[in-house]
C-alpha cells in the first residue's frame, strides 16, 4: 500500500494534506541516536491516534514510516510511472516480461533499452541510486512477470517478492523513533525515545519478536492474574505496559530515551 | 474530473499507461490549422472507442482533451498538491478561506505569504504564468470557500466556479482535431480534420449548438421518416452522419480536412 492514499496529519494547529505521489518528494531526515540517518514520510492518517492515545490538545501530530536512506527516491520512480496504482487491471499481464512492466508506463522507447528510456524520462543517470536499486532489483529483465491478471500494484508486488525476500541467514530490522515536545513549568522540553531489533534469521526476525513477544508477555501476565482488563482493549495503561515494557527489556527490546 | 484516474491507450501495438499525477506533465503540442497551438493530454481509456469506431485492427489509438496553451502547467499544481483529490472529506471547510484551502496541502508557511510559499514549493517565480493564473482565478485571497463541507475537488471546483464562469457576452470555442495515418496501396497516409465552433454569448454557447443541432437535426430526419435504424443508436452509420453534417455545415459548424 505504500504510495497509496493522502497523508493527513496536524501541525501547529492545521490539519495538513499531502498526496500519495508527493510522499516520497517530502521526506524528512530523521537521526536516530546510535543508528545514524532515516527517511521519514507520513502515514495515511495521523489523527486516528489522538483518540487513541488521549491526546486531545495536542497541535502537531504526525505518524510516519521510516526508511533506509536512497529507499524513498528510488520507490518514488514507481509511484511517478503509476505502477502503485490499484485500482484497475492492466492488459496482456499473462505474456508479460519485467521490463514490458516498466515499459508500459513509458513513452515509446524508440530504440533504446527500458533502463535508458527510464533514465531519460527521471534525468537520471544509470549509476544513480535509484536505477542501481530498479535495476537490482530485476525491473530490465526479459523474465516473464508470472501472472495470468493484475492490477499495477499487484504486478509490482509480484515482481519485487522474487528478490525483495529474506535468505535463511538474513537478519531484518526494525527501527522505532518518537519525537515529544512538550511544555512543563514554562519550559520547553523534548524527550526522544527510540528502539532498534535485529531479527536473529528469517524465522526469528525482528518483525516476529517485536509482535510475537508483548503478546506472549500479556497472554502470561492474564494467567497469571496480573490483568484485570477484559475484552478486547490496547496496551495503553500502566497495568500492560509496565511489566510488558520490563520484560521485553530482559529479551534485548528495549526503548532508550534521550 | 480533469487529473483524476489513470489514462490508457494504445501505441504501436502496445498498451500504454500514464498516472493521472503525470497527465499533465506530458502533453503534446497540437497544431489546429488556423487556429494555433493547443497542449494535449491523454483521456482516462482510449481503448474503448476502438469498438465504437470498429477499429479493432488498430495499432495507434489516442484520444485526448485539447487546452489553451499554459492551462496544464497551471491545474499541475493543483494535481501536484492534491486539490483534486475526491476521496476524502477535509477537515474545518466551514471556516476555511480560499488561501487556507491552498495552506492545507503546503508545509509550514513560515510566515510567509501563501502565494510566496506556493512559488517556493514548485520553484516558480512570482510573475510566471501558473502563478499569475491560480492568483487571478483568486486563491491568495481570505474569501470564505462557502461551503459547510467537501472533499479537496468539491472545494476546488466550488472555488473556480467563482470566477471561471461565462458572463453574459463571453463566448466559448470549442476545438476537435483528429489525425488519421493510414496505409493505402503500400503508401502512408494522413489526413487532419478539425472542427472548430464559437459560441454567440453566454446562452447560444458553442457547447449547446454543438450538442443540441445534430440531435434536433436528428429528430427531424427521425420526423421525415428518413431515418429507419430503431432503439438507441450512436451516429456511427451514414444514415446519420451524411445529411447531419451536411445541415450542420449550413449552420457554420463544419469539419475542415488537410
Amino acid at each position: 500500500m505504500a504510495g497509496q492514499g493522502s497523508a493527513r496529519f496536524l501541525q501547529d494547529g492545521k490539519n495538513k494534506y499531502i498526496p500519495y505521489q508527493q510522499l516520497f518528494n517530502r521526506i524528512t531526515k530523521v537521526q536516530v541516536p546510535g543508528y545514524g540517518e532515516y527517511e521519514g514520510y507520513a502515514n495515511r492518517d495521523s489523527l486516528k491516534y489522538i483518540d487513541t492515545y488521549q491526546l486531545h490538545d495536542i497541535k502537531t501530530m504526525v505518524r510516519g514510516t521510516l526508511r533506509n536512506k536512497g529507499f524513498c527516491a528510488a520507490w518514488n520512480i514507481f509511484v511517478q510511472l503509476g505502477c502503485c496504482d490499484d485500482t484497475y487491471e492492466m492488459e496482456d499481464v499473462s505474456t508479460m516480461t519485467h521490463q514490458d512492466f516498466i515499459d508500459a508506463f513509458l513513452a515509446d522507447k524508440k530504440g533504446k533499452t527500458t533502463e535508458q528510456t527510464l533514465c531519460d524520462h527521471f534525468h537520471l543517470a544509470n549509476h544513480s541510486p535509484e536505477i542501481r536499486n530498479i535495476k537490482w532489483s530485476g525491473f530490465f529483465t526479459d523474465e516473464p512477470v508470472g501472472l495470468s491478471k493484475g492490477t499495477p500494484a499487484q504486478v509490482l508486488e509480484h515482481i519485487l517478492n522474487k528478490k525483495w525476500k529474506l535468505d535463511p541467514s538474513d537478519q531484518d530490522q526494525i527501527v522505532m523513533w518518537h519525537r515529544f515536545v512538550y511544555e512543563q513549568e514554562g519550559k520547553t522540553k523534548e524527550i526522544q525515545s527510540s528502539l532498534v531489533a535485529t531479527g536473529s534469521d528469517s524465522v526469528y526476525t525482528a518483525m516476529a519478536k517485536t509482535v510475537g513477544l508483548p503478546l506472549a508477555i500479556a497472554a502470561k501476565l492474564l494467567m497469571q492474574q496480573k490483568i484485570n482488563s477484559r475484552g478486547v482493549v490496547i496496551p495503553t495503561t500502566p497495568e500492560f505496559y509496565e511489566p510488558v515494557l520490563a520484560e521485553l527489556k530482559n529479551l534485548g527490546i528495549a526503548f532508550s530515551e534521550i
